[in-house]
């Protein structure tokens, strides 16, 4: 740990993601003595707050998402470091005054400063245009780091043009575009699994896997977002960044070094394999849907197209996985709230057992949210005589085995965005190349070929036509919740 | 299951293993219905009994032994098929007189007929021989098998004899030659671990797999048994048979079928395939050690050098193996009773993680008895910041999974020699390939250049000299005692 102090700017120091999210890590990671003592966090939004009305408010909203983590005495002395500056990051002059008080502040030492834009991704440009002019990433006195929260663009030109304008400002080992799904512990052990044992590599290839599943589900709808989610749908809000990202990590090759910019490699080389789905294939490789009342939400537009649920299958061009398709899926409104990945091996070559009906194959599931835990399905014998067999399961859960100290995944990032590691952050490729497999999904949904929009159940796993998709290939779904043992 | 009748006669019916185990098993496949109503069971001894008196004294043994699955109302059921005949098998004239009071008694039915040889092994030969004058092998009037219990012979020339004899007066498959390792759900599960999972067997060989670790450990000592054991040593009572079992299960190739030949040809061919261990060699191969006190223990000769714990090191020259060693290790007095084996991988080609200190390999541990299951160790990230990792385990324990339903290994056994399947018993050749691969041993011991027979405590895991002889190789001893959970 760098022995200067850091601090932290949040714009959008009122929203959800800084009470709920960025405030309990920081003032985690404080209390565990991770940030040192040399501390300062600014929330920076419009309405006017004094420092002690923002840290009354915090201290309500921190002990609710901290939990039994939350300390009274720990936050009161946290919460000496929170300050709250007023101003509008869209006016040039009030990012320049911002600038002159933080240094002002900060005058005596050299200090990692990390911006956090928490904002409407509406004001990013703004904002980072406005920084620019105010010269506040320059780091003659200290680390200058941008974090950038998703989405990050709506389409691969405006990301193109959204990393055009942080470059015009920061240099790229200065951005920090946030992917919570990385900071998850079982997101980060996915690599360690692969790559610290020598028992799944050997297996991790066509030679040995059918297919692969990753499947994100929420049980929630859509709530009071309409007015966002009927613009992005479910591509846009999961695949783009979520599920793409866990596809790469689990697709990728070796890299030379765990390494920020030797993982980003490998994942990247993943990307530029997968082999773009043609318009005329659409209808094939896709299944989009929408759960029945979403209609009805409040806000949603009479007769919107939006899907809440897609299904896709990429293929990877590569030496590894030709031949092994890719089966992505999210959806919101189902059965519960679940994120894994399943790698469905081969049936064994040769049955030697006699058997009435076809064995199980082997899969490994790995349970990213909630219930940590990695479960690898086998067969077994059913004791007693005969020769009868069942698919039972090898199963390690990350709360029984580290119990109680799983880390929130923005404690994790925050902390690497203050010690300057980038390596669970996407880089400006990786965006624009998860854009570019997304947009010909999104533009052929949105043309007149456009594959017919299913309905489905909330509480159920998609629509049906996403099951016979699956038999019609001689697979099927893992629709599996977590039990909560 | 056969609609005949079976009769099961038991010569030794007074000895503890008839008391201990055959009859609970036989009450337990009785009260499920695995061997119908037409059952008669025949205990044969020197001693007068009346049936009343044996079916007396087995209640309360089998109270004792059979535990919560004892009930009263069902051993009185089982116990009206129980019935005592005093004859000394090893008297022509009693021998035959036996068979003319069994086939008085079943002159109605053909039924299928179980000997099973629970006496002293001594009395084998002779026992045989006079079933041959007797004419007790001819199945004209339903099957006809022997069970032979363990020991098989001393070493390979006697075992060739009782084979001979045997031979003599039954074909081969009429002849059970029973080790009961093999009935152990988990030893007969490890064949469909192997060959029904498409995950394990394309790295069970030499490319991924460090060494082998079998051992069979037990806590007790010799208590009164000096007079068979002091002759016997742990290389006859333990590796000729199960240990050497164990091996040939884990080494074997996927034999065609699962069925009792097909099988049997595949353990021969590793048999066959285990480098001689040449004289010069047994010191270097072999540890062999005596706990403290073994010489205190009544009936043990002045200065005995009986081992009561050996390690061996195997080679098995084939294609799959060749490199990998196997080791083999039993003893008494040692710190819990527990037989496991251990598959120890390599390491990971590449460390991509850069750590202080090696990472410890993958292994998967079979637990055989107690507390039945199997455990894949792996590397794991401990969350929080950093990539620290530790290795861990995906967990699977037959008891959780199929509670209260672990049958015991003579039930299996005796309703397959009853059933006549004869897959889970010792063919001939595999039981002179199995003491062709001891006596060398147990001569070089015996030899002027023997390896020093070394020391160990009570409670321990064996002489120091059998750790240092795994490090001195660059490996390790897994002295983990199973957890009851």
């Amino acid at each position: 740990m760098s022995n200067m102090g850091y601090t932290f700017v949040i714009f959008g120091a009122s929203g959800d993601l800084t009470s709920r999210k960025l405030i309990p890590a920081l003032y985690n990671l404080y209390r565990k003595g991770r940030l040192g003592d040399d501390l300062a966090v600014y929330g920076v939004s419009r309405s006017e707050f004094s420092d002690d009305d923002w840290r009354t408010s915090l201290k309500e909203t921190t002990a609710k998402f901290a939990g039994a983590r939350f300390h009274e005495d720990a936050w009161n002395e946290f919460a000496q470091h929170v300050f709250y500056i007023a101003a509008d990051a869209t006016k040039t002059e009030e990012m320049v005054s911002l600038k002159a008080q933080l240094d002002e502040k900060e005058a005596d030492a050299a200090r990692t400063r990390i911006y956090y834009l928490s904002m409407s991704p509406k004001l990013y440009e703004q904002t980072i245009c406005n920084m620019g002019v105010a010269g506040m990433s320059d780091e003659s006195d200290g680390a200058r780091r941008i974090v950038i929260e998703k989405p990050f663009g709506t389409d691969l030109a405006t990301s193109q043009q959204l990393n055009h304008c942080a470059h015009q400002v920061f240099q790229e080992d200065q951005i920090y575009r946030i992917d919570h799904y990385l900071g998850k512990e079982t997101v980060q052990n996915l690599m360690v699994l692969r790559f610290a044992n020598s028992i799944f590599e050997p297996i991790w290839n066509r030679n040995y896997v059918d297919h692969v599943q990753i499947t994100v589900a929420e049980e929630v709808v859509i709530g009071r977002r309409a007015g966002y989610y009927d613009h992005s749908g479910i591509l846009r809000d999961m695949f783009q960044n979520h599920i793409l990202q866990l596809m790469t990590i689990t697709a990728m090759e070796a890299p030379a070094k765990y390494e920020a910019n030797s993982v980003r490699d490998e994942k990247v080389k993943v990307l530029k394999s997968v082999r773009p789905i043609s318009p005329d294939q659409i209808g094939n490789e896709t299944v989009r849907a929408q759960y029945m009342g979403y209609l009805k939400e409040e806000g949603v537009p009479k007769g919107s197209q939006t899907a809440t649920f897609a299904a896709l299958r990429l293929c990877i061009d590569n030496w590894r996985w030709q031949g092994v398709p890719f089966y992505l899926r999210s959806g919101k409104g189902l059965s519960c709230r679940t994120s894994q990945i399943v790698v469905q091996f081969r049936q064994p070559p040769h049955l030697l057992f006699n058997r009435k009906r076809a064995l199980e194959s082997n899969r490994l599931v790995i349970q990213i949210q909630p219930n940590e835990g990695i479960q690898l399905h086998f067969q077994t014998k059913v004791p007693d005589a005969g020769m009868e067999m069942r698919l039972t399961d090898l199963d390690f859960r990350f709360d029984s085995e580290f119990s109680g100290s799983m880390p929130e995944a923005y404690e994790r990032l925050l902390l690497d965005a203050a010690e300057g590691d980038p390596g669970l952050f996407a880089r400006s490729d990786e965006v624009e190349l998860a854009w570019s497999i997304i947009d010909p999904i999104i533009a052929g949904w949105a043309s007149k070929s456009a594959p017919r929009l299913y309905w489905y159940e909330t509480g159920s796993w998609g629509p049906k036509e996403s099951t016979d998709w699956m038999y019609s290939q001689g697979r099927e779904w893992f629709d599996v919740c977590p039990v909560l043992k």
